[in-house]
């Protein structure tokens, strides 16, 4: 099989692109899909996303713990908030955790409507997930959650990263991956500083979630590749 | 007023953007919107843009001249084709044009809806563009028209060349920007050589327009800017 890799750079777009055959990627580096790597790697039973705080109540006497945040600040009553230094071992190991995220679950809802398989990638589990994907005989389609519908640039480096591991691998690469593999090269050797050109960063410092930032863009210190199974996220056996 | 530039990636995405005190640039380089400033730079006196080959027919008792392709040949019974070689002085000069444009039509009417007002961007008109943009007390949003709704590296680099020089006047940029930015800076000193990368440059060489090409890439032989006046493409007065 000749193997495709697609960038699909907001979730407003995944119309355009033909998954039956494809692996999807999730990618919602700041901070839903780098959570979720860390504490499916920290052994966390499952993970499910919702779009809205709203969402997590129906869940509220399931004994799952409820991560949920407003303007940067644990909703009252929840267990903790969206940062992934809440999903060590000793605050999810076993546990099924219930995760707001927006742009992640949009993005999630809507691959896997057709895709073959839906993953979550994340600079924490690049290289696992690059190894995966080089390994099955699918295509595969990048999909970043963006911000709101619109591009960003930490979801685009990182999906520019997997198709510079890729690249050797795969035949085909559509302009957005050309795009965002270059945007990658060009960012790579620091990339916290190449995000302070970011619109985005300038909302996240107002959130004071600096720590959280550098923390997602450590490479490679997980092994887990969450997948999508129904509306759990849990760990791929691979 | 505090002026801000965005990068409108592709049609899809316009909802998107609140343009009502923006002023959109079109940009379909390969070969829309470099035919139409090259065509109204040599004194056509209007270009109307249509979607459809079929769209031309009503104006086929009017007395303009009509351009539609099909897969890289002029359509039977056309007087050219959307070549920037068929629109010359000796060709257009005081003479309307119909313009068959699927993803620029598209693009155009779009903005046309919202926007404050609609002009013409190509390689061909950079300098006076960009100077005109400066001298507004407007925002500016760049709307690639893409290839059928996805992302394409020739009109992101013209969007990048954009805001790389309006850069110092403008206070506001977003992701989109920042990168089409980027690429452009990494890609001007060869144009033609680094849109080799795009998938679209594969599609351009099955339909044999190489000369189209290199002649869409050539920075300001143009002075003017096409501006949207109802469903017509005229000069703009500036």
């Amino acid at each position: 099989m000749s193997k495709k890799i697609e960038v699909c750079l907001t979730p407003a777009l995944i119309d355009l692109y033909d998954i039956e055959q494809s692996i999807v990627v999730v990618i919602d580096i700041l901070r839903a899909t780098s959570s979720i790597t860390y504490g499916i790697d920290n052994g966390a039973e499952a993970i499910i996303p919702v779009a809205h705080v709203e969402d997590c109540l129906k869940y509220s006497d399931s004994g799952f713990l409820l991560a949920a945040e407003r303007n940067g600040e644990v909703v009252a009553g929840y267990d903790f908030g969206n940062s992934p230094f809440s999903y060590t071992p000793e605050k999810v190991g076993g546990k099924t955790v219930v995760l707001t995220t927006t742009n992640g679950t949009k993005a999630l809802h809507l691959a896997q409507k057709r895709a073959h398989q839906v993953v979550i990638g994340s600079f924490l589990n690049l290289d696992t997930l690059c190894d995966y994907l080089k390994s099955q005989d699918k295509h595969v389609l990048l999909l970043c959650a963006g911000w709101k519908d619109q591009f960003n640039l930490e979801d685009t480096l990182f999906a520019g990263a997997v198709v510079n591991q890729l690249r050797q691998s795969f035949e085909h690469f559509d302009d957005s991956s050309v795009a965002a593999e270059d945007l990658y090269l060009l960012a790579k050797d620091d990339l916290r500083a190449y995000l302070r050109k970011s619109s985005h960063s300038h909302r996240l410092a107002q959130l004071n979630i600096e720590e959280d930032v550098v923390f997602c863009l450590q490479l490679n210190i997980c092994k887990a590749i969450p997948v999508l199974n129904g509306e759990s996220l849990v760990a791929l056996k691979h």
